[in-house]
């Protein structure tokens, strides 16, 4: 009965009622602290400042992530599935709990005096979409993904499209700008630094076009990029206008 | 009978006629000049030029305000809430008295002479949102907040994936710049500076990655920031038309 | 009966026909290569290698503009609202005849001598609005104001949101970083120009935030951004779904 | 019969199938290759560090793109439009022949040593578009273009009003500017730099106003851009919203 109880309260699919229950939404709440502690902990004048605060948060966070890590294998029994020794096992090797254990084990590995320790660390936080995909954005996030790959062909059309204008840009640029500026655009791959700053108009300004026509080209490219950004999101505003209506209907 | 016209006048919810009363507009004016005032009064080369004039203009505005404030506090007695002085205490201590009280009572205490005062002065204009969300746009702005609020789930999970997005892409790049560049890229929390002036295409160029693969994880950025931009874009896209055509059928 | 046909020709309202005539398809070409003329004729190096070309291609441009307008003074007289002398007149004074004349009479009265002539040249680029209002375009043209005028509260609205947060934005970074950089935000207007850029995602990054507080308000800025963007695009493309499905329907 | 089979593994108009034949998927990825290794030549480390392996992949690769120019060559004669001698030439001369050519040609004439031969061989990128319109793809083509072309007039005028717009916005700079920065703003083309990068929004910041009065116009250029990345996005939205909704209809 115990069992049955945890289970409910531990795995989301279980659950009938809308919404996280209160167990998962302390682990959510966790998951993200301890993200935040992992990134702050990147940045030197921080860590110099209380090297032990860091280090005992993690052991606390590691801890507590253990003892959720054992209870849901326990509650798993209630599953079908997942029930005796070797449904157990093959738990443990299903996808979301090695995320899981991914999460803790390098801990007691002692990977983590390692410097990048903290990218397995934020592998947490895609915990957080499993548990986000459930309860109240279930919906949202069906209706996104439904018409997402309702237009997954004119989506990928415009993405090479957007592949060919790149490169056709860069090469331009190569050519026109190669002999002023060698080191920005003395080949095809510098070239296209350039060109995918222009086209997505995040534009850095580390690397501009000096001579004329290289100009006229940049210019060309940067009018594209509006094409770039206006078709995507004009395939996806007529996607989701779609799927709106559609869910309405039904 | 002159205090009922008083309030009609002063209270745009006792309006019967769409738009705002004359005096009411009078106080618009009133409140974007004084703004400009105190917004043109932090330029040091104006404010050496005519200190006096400031200085005159604001107590010109205040006493102007406070005459409203109390020709407000005197008519709202028609409103059967704020009768007597109980009700005068009541409205006082309402949400939008404390705002128009906020935007002079600095000026009697003293503070201005504090510098950031000028904070206080602009709250005023937030009592302009109050007046704008009568008359003639009270239909646009429910419009707007209703097509928000309606995909309010939908704009939660796109921002939710552009926060991973976002964090996602300054670990990489602390991962592969921070050798390079430790005073731009020495850990997440300063990666995440250039990783937002990126996926939001603003692109300062201030700080750009200099490695082969730093530069190869900025494109891919860029490219993931014309998403963050189409998808929020199409999601308010298709929930204003669904709204619009919603508000016709009626 | 000859000037009835010129009439047909030079007046677009006059026509029938969808398209515009040919004799103002010449003045469409004319106005065109008279602007490029213009343009040019501002870059110094172009100037000066051929000083005498470009003074006789003015030349010959308003000689043929001159013609013209003679040819619509005399041609007018088939609309009974402009007959006679009197009606000449009215003729002259009305809009689009104005802008006619200005963009001849300055070179009559000398002014060309003067640098900043060339904007009263460039005038002549509004003409052809005019023209482009008539033909094949007229439809999308009253298509696009329709759908516009039909939600401008919405767009004003937006406006006057983007407004408010402009002025917030510039003033949070005016009292976190205006001791840091007095220079770039050492007052709310010098600080509305780095908001302005941010706003917009234009990001020039002659001026950032250099404070961890001002990087983070820059970096809330960006994301509002992004906001800025899509609300109105999402109202434009209701708009616009909106009034092709009606155009449609009739 | 062998020849016939031929054909309809090489001709992917002849296939009843949808999607792409066994050969041409592998041509496909034939072309990728050749032109990222045309690509990774024109940088020059790379170049100099295995200059005889660029050289033996062109070899290669060109040698494959002969075979397969006279497989389609031979296997094409079963169309009856290209039987017999005189067809054959017709082919040889038709549009996709002659792209397939120039992809092999420029090898054997011996034009490999000029630096630019590059771009011949990136030619061969178009044939993929040939491949892409058919297939899983020829669909998503067909409603983009479509989309596209229903709303052709609204979309030429939106970019002539953008056109107007960046004129106007650089001829304000040029006359604000000159006078301070006569290098970056000392013309109307030269504004035009500065003009398109702010429009776009992609903003550089390699030149940026610097007057007071030209920092207003180039802010109020900024927000012009929004207009202008908006006013094509919600064209788009709308037309692709249309067409969707018309080939579900059908």
């Amino acid at each position: 009965m115990k069992r049955a109880r945890l289970y409910q309260q531990l795995a989301p699919e279980a659950r009938e009622q809308i919404g996280l229950s209160v167990i998962n939404r302390v682990i959510c709440a966790l998951i993200l602290l301890a993200s935040l502690t992992a990134i702050l902990e990147t940045e030197p004048t921080l860590r110099d400042r209380a090297p032990g605060l860091f280090m005992a948060l993690e052991t606390l966070f590691v801890a507590l992530f253990t003892a959720e890590y054992s209870l849901r294998l326990y509650a798993v029994g209630e599953d079908p599935r997942y029930r005796g020794l070797k449904g157990r096992l093959r738990y443990i090797f299903s996808f979301w709990a090695l995320v899981d254990l991914i999460a803790i084990l390098p801990y007691f590995l002692g990977f983590l005096s390692h410097n990048n320790a903290f990218l397995l660390r934020l592998l947490r936080l895609t915990r957080m979409l499993r548990l986000a995909r459930l309860g109240r954005f279930s919906q949202a996030w069906s209706a996104l993904a439904d018409a997402l790959k309702s237009r997954s062909h004119e989506l990928w059309l415009s993405a090479g499209v957007a592949g060919l204008l790149l490169l056709f840009s860069s090469c331009c640029l190569y050519v026109v700008e190669a002999a002023a500026q060698p080191e920005a655009f003395g080949s095809v791959p510098r070239a296209l630094w350039w060109s995918i700053a222009t086209l997505t108009t995040v534009g850095y300004g580390d690397v501009t076009p000096m001579t004329a026509l290289g100009k006229l080209f940049a210019g060309l490219t940067a009018v594209a990029g509006i094409g770039l950004i206006a078709m995507p999101t004009g395939i996806l505003a007529a996607a989701f206008s779609d799927e709106f209506q559609n869910k309405r209907g039904k």
